[in-house]
């Protein structure tokens, strides 16, 4: 392939990045009347990776982890934002995703749309010590998120604190430290009337 | 120190992080009526980071470039953003921006304040093909932004194409292809008329 053409394929890619700042999440940024969008979320976990990852279950490789973070929302960009406790809406999340992921990545040349699959099925996977302290961060911020705006999202959709743990326990394999961190903001976040409990 | 107050001195700054949500750049995001904010900026620069990198003038660290690039404008929290054409805006520019260092910085454990002051020193420096190539990333995108925006922030600001060449020529020092790309681009700008030639 052309240098020229290749160069073109890359940037096309980039553009369409773009678009992931207009998928908005549940979780509002503390301190705003909006909610989070995809790209400003990614870029949180990202940071995340670099000043937490001494808190990771196992040795973790922090680059790959750092690639895995910025990249594990792309499929959104067709797919949408699945809150992480609507059912209904996981049932058929992980055909939507892979659709999306078939028409985005494969805007990339060759080589790297095998990179950003491989990375994006790993992180999907929670298969790997890598993919498992991503999973972690992941579902950390927006329980820092809906402690931080008084359980915001977690009210207007009627969420109780044992949906919370349920959903979120999959951290201790992550992240031993930061699930216990959680369990005692969960707690807090009860004592405080931000979620429902026990 | 306590493990614990080491996690509570990092989900703290990891909190302070949100502020960088709320600053918000000259640039609009396409397709949008909205300003980009320093938060999307910041993981777009990451994704180019990952996708072009083989553009990079010299052999770089990729892993440092995408953490150089992931903090490069947290101390815009405290100094605000600076658009790149305000030459006034220049003047105290370092001056506030380590003030704001100081204080965002030193909410981290000493070990990775020292890190992360290190990053961004070699950002601003300059001074290492890690640094040009993230220097290049970060002046390409505006320009793509404009470009793309049939030149809405340019046209705002009553920006030239001389102005343009001239404030972005260091990107030939980071990534050469990248700079060639721009040039081509700046010239379509003034052809479609989203920019004042010559």
């Amino acid at each position: 392939m052309a240098a020229f053409e290749r160069l073109q394929q890359q940037i096309n890619f980039i553009l369409e990045m773009d678009k992931l700042k207009n998928v908005f999440r549940r979780t509002y940024v503390p301190g705003t009347d909006r909610h989070e969008n995809d790209a400003e979320h990614a870029w949180q976990l990202a940071i995340m990776v670099m000043f937490l990852h001494e808190h990771a279950a196992e040795p973790i490789d922090i680059f790959k982890v750092l690639k895995m973070v910025l990249i594990h929302d792309i499929v959104e960009i067709d797919a949408g934002d699945t809150f992480c406790y609507d059912e209904k809406g996981y049932q058929d999340k992980a055909e939507r995703e892979r659709q999306a992921a078939e028409r985005i990545f494969a805007l990339l040349p060759s080589d790297q749309c095998r990179e950003i699959w491989a990375l994006w099925e790993e992180f999907e996977s929670r298969s790997t010590p890598e993919s498992r302290f991503a999973a972690a961060v992941d579902r950390l911020m927006p329980m820092m998120h809906n402690f931080h705006t008084q359980g915001r999202a977690w009210q207007e959709h009627g969420i109780r604190a044992e949906q919370v743990r349920e959903r979120n326990r999959h951290m201790a394999a992550g992240a031993p430290a930061l699930w216990q961190f959680a369990v005692d903001l969960i707690q807090k976040a009860v004592d405080n009337g931000y979620l429902i409990g026990p």
